[in-house]
């Protein structure tokens, strides 16, 4: 493994596998035993921007005590105070706000979703900007096409709840509901569960597409792992057999109207397609699958209260787990303790706690 | 006393009498050795959330100084970023939310006054259904009922000034402006006042009744205690003999209009209402009483420049207790240390101060 | 030099030589060996308040980032959240403010731009007001006449550039644009370029005049310094000799109309001044200077791509002197460490790095 210090992350599918695997060895070290000296020193004074373009309560809260936890501090920046050059309007350009910052921090955390941007993968590519100036890692903390951190807590919790994933059955459908969905952590979800060997079924009604570039990333991802991977209309038939079943709603591919993410349209499109909600009654076609969504949850659309708040549900336990790979990759990234020094503290404190 | 770790605080009627005085203990410990390495590593690396319905100045200052004196951080967070579900609109349940919080951070204050809800009552029921879900305490920060930290300050800031309190005479009075105020804070001040002892006289112009429970307690504490409770619409009367004159503006019972805060007609109705100012004059008919007020103070109207910044006015003092008793508060429930530990170094450093 | 602990820092040139050339020492020593245990303990649990009435990017990291590196914390207020009286309009005063807030915190920064007063100048007197009333030390984080930590990073990075500036030659000129900039930092950078012994051309068109009373206090530095202040309304005499060129636009003394900052009308008039740019061929002139800015750069208008990102731009660096002078103006203000202590850590470091 190459080490990690300076890394962006932005993607988990530009991250190889054993570097993913060292995120989540880090991280389950440090759910482990969370305030640990082991960590709790690595960010000492240090601090984490964090740019919120879109606000979150999920993503500030998880980031900023991560940044906490290790000792460090996260600045929680909205950028409606930044006037940013664009081709009509004078102001800072990327070029010169990044290479600031750089000076200041030892990471940069962006949020932007798809209604802040004139057309999809704006945003991510905004992002990309941002890294290609920083000298500090540029981490995705959900941009308009992906959620690293929201994927990599989704394994994490996925593997607790059923230990090694290869050759597990995944469904991902879409959900029913009135609040007009991102892309990213579906389509993320379906870059890890690919990536870690699940076969996968994808469900959606027609007319909701995702990312094609996602779409055969996913198809590549399951072909190298000998693994299936199924598109399908029905809103049933994937339940059958699955290990995991994640239900979310998102928008069509058509969201865009001149430049404008149609939000209310995208609204009003949505509400003709009922019968996607996961309900206990599918969940018995399963074979006694857990349930996954990447909050917050919308019950009664995306899925029963009955299910989601089920025995079953490992809602809670991968919210939680955002935090701690968030940890992980921060460490890993930014902290000036070699990767391999921290991975053997990571081994130490689970065998530890396997004993 | 039982532990108060995991406690919530809502209102301090539903603390028992040993438990507000340990707060008091570990408060004024606290004050007397502010940086003390026995308070500064009490929520080292925790995060504290704080949900600010209602914006605020010192509450916001005090809460967070408080958490990184403990050498923890509070988080400040708007609920504008947060789309809870309610009768009409899709959204996160407060369960999900709560559940959530509860993985990321070892405390949660909430502020929601007033005129962010439809009736009265609504913020405190709010707070009280994320304590029901939260696993973590609930630290009321100010709602439209009840604001226990501010109760505490004023009960430490009274015995620092004027000793054992049990038997002396505590004037509320009703204060003219223009700023529509709430209830939380002299709601509170009549149960701490009553429940330490003190001979309670209530005064302010017919029409502007506080809440019949809040009467109902503090004339049940006044009774346990053998203590005088008395209201009065004389706004002199009360000032003869009184130990300390607490005056401050608020709001009639009428305020909701069809669901909706009526600030501005609030302000009109009490427009009407002159001569309930605290002056020097009526100063002078106390015993030698202190002046009493939980800041933001009206100047010239609910009081005269003249006591606000005379020798006898203990409103610095008591914005400051607002810091020690937030942390006491907050060390007693949310931090690992045993409670006796915690009140037996509290003691240590108090005799050690007096020697 | 007298001890700095508890002094205000609102312009360079309330404060002696002796004084300014610690701020210099230290933070040169800071800089060397950042997160040293020298300073990462200096403010440790410690609260710095900031009060943005204006939004910041630039301002708010490197003050918050300064904090966080001296072991503190900073606290990002908006006062939109604050009431404060005013002649029309019930409030809290600014000394309640003000001594509340020195209970809570070790010190307050205040940002507030031409655009939230009704005056040139009524902005540097709400931090005066702040100053009288509170017992900790106000630190301008830029307000409409000064910028008093802006100006200190201009001649860490000048130094840092050129060595001595005695006898070098400052140009400082007026630059196009849209954005209808303050006067703040470019008046700090006079005094400060006059205080430290360099000739100094002021360039502007005729309209542009900056405050009398800035330019009076120039005049007298260079006058006692021995060196030269000349100023021209011409775009490129200034540019012969230079050692140091500092290009940025700025509004013109007629910009309140009415009370109110008429910044569109500001915007208008600017346009009709072109040829106000610093570029490759007046940068020839000089002699091989280098160029210097206080960021945001508004590129193409007041400095061309290749003068902003060629190598003799000083930009980034100072941009980086930010953090290191407004930790040295904090640890010498407000910690309890002896001012000789730190300077002699500070000499120790610089004397360590040079060996």
């Amino acid at each position: 493994m190459q080490q990690l210090k300076g890394r962006d992350f932005i993607v988990t599918q530009e991250w190889d596998m054993d570097e993913l695997r060292a995120v989540l060895d880090l991280a389950r070290a440090m759910k482990a035993d969370r305030f640990s000296s082991s960590w709790t020193r690595l960010l000492e004074f240090r601090t984490f921007l964090m740019f919120f373009y879109n606000p979150s309560v999920r993503t500030r809260q998880s980031f900023e005590a991560a940044a906490t936890e290790l000792g460090g501090h996260a600045q929680f920046l909205e950028p409606k105070a930044m006037r940013l050059k664009t081709a009509k309007t004078a102001g800072e350009t990327v070029e010169d706000a990044a290479k600031v910052m750089s000076r200041y921090a030892v990471g940069l955390g962006i949020r932007i979703l798809e209604d802040k941007v004139p057309y999809y993968g704006a945003g991510d590519e905004l992002l990309r900007e941002y890294a290609k100036w920083a000298t500090i890692p540029v981490i995705n903390m959900a941009d308009d096409k992906f959620h690293p951190c929201q994927g990599m807590a989704d394994i994490m919790g996925w593997e607790e709840w059923l230990g090694d994933l290869k050759g597990k059955n995944f469904l991902l459908t879409w959900g029913q509901g009135a609040l007009a969905r991102s892309w990213c952590s579906v389509q993320e979800a379906l870059l890890v569960a690919s990536r870690f060997g699940m076969n996968v079924t994808l469900a959606y009604p027609e007319g909701y597409d995702l990312d094609p570039e996602v779409i055969r990333w996913t198809e590549g991802n399951c072909k190298a792992n000998g693994a299936e991977f199924k598109i399908t209309h029905d809103p049933e038939e994937g339940y059958h057999g699955a290990h995991i079943v994640y239900s979310r709603n998102w928008v069509s591919p058509d969201a865009y109207k001149d430049g404008v993410f149609d939000k209310q349209g995208e609204i009003e499109k949505a509400r003709k397609y009922t019968g996607w909600t996961t309900t206990a009654e599918r969940m018995a076609l399963t074979d006694n699958a857990i349930f996954t969504h990447p909050m917050p949850v919308d019950r009664g659309s995306e899925v029963t209260d009955e299910v989601a708040s089920g025995p079953r549900s490992a809602i809670y336990d991968i919210a939680e787990n955002r935090l701690h790979v968030q940890k992980a990759v921060m460490a890993l990234t930014m902290s000036d303790v070699d990767n391999e020094y921290l991975l053997d503290l990571a081994r130490q404190t689970l065998e530890g706690k396997a004993e």
